[in-house]
């Protein structure tokens, strides 16, 4: 038997988990704040739901990991967490509108493997379903800036609205949707290339286009438009965003966010430094409806975040959970009492398991990362004293037991 | 398309997931009050690793989800947490004995359905992978005793020690081992359901062992047996136990867990109401190093939670996560800039999204289980004032903004 994972997944080791967890808990407590309340649903679908077309689409069915159970239904393994919440309102008439939840749970998508994707991750995700006003995406995005002023990560979240988009492909004369696509990559490729890749799918006129999406006063966009939906949705949102006191916000008209899936406001959040995206989402008004038995439009904002990405943004502070590692020298029964003392004021502690010597155990306080060892020997224990020895600086001092 | 879930899954509420993340934060905390950390690895797994002899054997492996990637890779949703540590340890020679991990996660089995047994469910583990003394084991039950005790949940934690089974057998002249399955039923089906049992396997000469599993005291059961491994093991345990002051442990000689996997010291933890099994582990010296290239004996010792069966045991403690519901009449901007401000002193606040009236907000307030309102009505803003409704006691109070 060779010992190996499936490809594109990964063990996350103790030091990255703690990390992981400090990241989803402090983006938890955020959900919490603005009032969202969690959700969890299962790892497994029935295949028919996760491949219904209003769910992801062609692209994504081919990523689906399929399996069957006992009696032979067929299965898939979700590859989002808004497939399920739509069948999970359309199921669940008693729940009140509007619905704030969250949800974190592993994804699967048996797609291409590169560094910055695999096949199972940890996605998280907030929506609100069932509310229709600009309050709702405003809240979304002021809860995003907020989770990373805590990470203290500086990003910039780019905002349109997906139909500002179909009118400047208006005014511009362009009826080829997918043109939608091309703009979407101007961080990407640059001027030149979308130029070039417009061309490449026969939009010869695109002077209009270009000068459009590159505006980025929105009152300027407005006077050139002729439908001007998607501009006073825009500025509806801006004035509640204003209230939420939000600073890293930008304006860009080039932004997509996909063809499909998104009917009115997108936002992506890309970190300062690398204009890495980290984050992404928006209103899609159409989607859960489409899985009622009663077809009907179901108003929708949420947003996921990419823990993985956002992990290794934060990795190098490295730290261990443990407060204490004590180390017995010939005083294994009072260490434990004293352990047990420690443990019942909520401190951290480990103890040696296996009586080894005090060289080997500094070894393992030292590869694990503790930053103090308390060593109890025999001597100072008869004083009512402990050794207290921090790893970082090397220095020891005595302390009373009961100071501990 | 039919709206349904997979046969044996179900969606977790936001009520039950409160709950639940409330019963898992206290177990990692108490965890981790002990020096575990956490590990993750992936739901996927190899499906020959899964299903390797060493593993879970030959019941577990046909109810083992079985898949395949792209690649036409023979993949396996995992049945435990155990069989991924052991893997994981055996690829990863870096790691530092004694290695105490915890891990958080959903397991799959594809078996009977049942109220009590489900196919996606979360399994909560701790485990020490190399420590041989007994300090290992009684560091894992103290940390089970402390958990149930803030869960608030009376129970007892049986405790015998699979060498002593075997020296009961022996003992007995008993030499067909599944007697030890019959024994483990003891509590179940009782005594005569046992004698019957054992009758029916064709043991009949089972005085000696009937008397025997039934002793209450070690002493006595010590100088019954030629074979003292077991009995001097778990004095070792009861020795250290006794230091970390635990109480409500119990002998039981008829307890086995099962007729492979443990090799020493075993532990079942029961509602001392319904007797009903909600943790259980024990110590595995075997296993793991079978997934070693260089065959080797890794001692380790761990327990398992089972998190679904502790929320129904605490099911009725329902609360809403949300401190304060917000309703604006006619103050939209103004309720905006005071939810955020609560925000940031970190409570959590929900707002009306939907600019309802104040009896529709009232109703929605109260079927989300919220129990304090906010109305921020022009009159009393003008005065810097809003009212505060407590929706169990219906009692309104007015209250100065900036006291909020």
């Amino acid at each position: 038997m060779e010992l190996r994972l499936p490809k594109g997944t990964k063990d996350i080791l103790p030091e990255e988990k703690i990390l992981q967890d400090f990241i989803v808990s402090t983006i938890q407590n955020v959900f919490q704040k603005y009032g969202f309340l969690p959700l969890d649903t299962p790892t497994l679908e029935m295949f028919d739901i996760l491949s219904s077309k209003y769910a992801g689409g062609e692209e994504i069915l081919k990523e689906t990991f399929k399996l069957k159970d006992q009696g032979n239904r067929e299965l898939g393994l979700r590859y989002d967490l808004t497939v399920p919440l739509a069948r999970f309102i359309a199921m669940n008439p008693q729940i009140k509108f509007p619905f704030k939840r969250y949800q974190i749970g592993k994804v699967f998508r048996d797609g291409p493997v590169s560094s910055n994707r695999i096949r199972e991750f940890l996605q998280v995700d907030a929506d609100i379903v069932g509310a229709r006003t600009f309050l709702a995406d405003a809240e979304v995005i002021a809860l995003t800036s907020e989770i990373f002023q805590l990470l203290d990560i500086p990003v910039i979240i780019r905002i349109n609205n997906r139909k500002i988009l179909n009118a400047i492909l208006q005014e511009s004369n362009i009826l080829d949707q997918s043109a939608i696509l091309t703009i979407d990559k101007l961080d990407k490729i640059g001027l030149e290339g979308v130029k070039k890749e417009l061309r490449q799918k026969g939009i010869n006129e695109i002077e209009q286009l270009i000068r459009l999406i590159q505006i980025k006063d929105i009152d300027k966009l407005d006077s050139l438009l002729t439908d001007q939906e998607g501009t006073n949705e825009l500025k509806n949102l801006l004035n509640y965003l204003k209230l939420f006191d939000i600073k890293d916000i930008q304006l860009d008209f080039s932004l997509a966010r996909g063809l499909t899936y998104y009917t009115s406001t997108i936002f992506e959040v890309n970190t300062k430094k690398m204009k890495e995206t980290i984050a992404g989402g928006g209103r899609y008004d159409n989607m859960i409806g489409m899985f009622m038995q009663k077809k009907q439009e179901i108003p929708a904002v949420g947003i996921s975040f990419g823990i993985s990405r956002i992990i290794n943004l934060i990795k190098s502070e490295k730290k261990s959970l443990i407060d204490y590692y004590i180390i017995p020298i010939n005083t294994l029964e009072k260490s434990i009492i004293i352990a047990s003392r420690l443990r019942k004021k909520g401190l951290k502690i480990d103890i040696d398991l296996n009586k080894r010597g005090i060289s080997s155990n500094l070894d393992y306080a030292n590869k694990l990362g503790i930053e103090k060892v308390i060593i109890i020997g025999e001597k100072e224990l008869k004083q009512n004293k402990v050794k207290i020895k921090n790893m970082k600086t090397g220095k020891e001092t005595l302390v009373e037991v009961s100071k501990l």
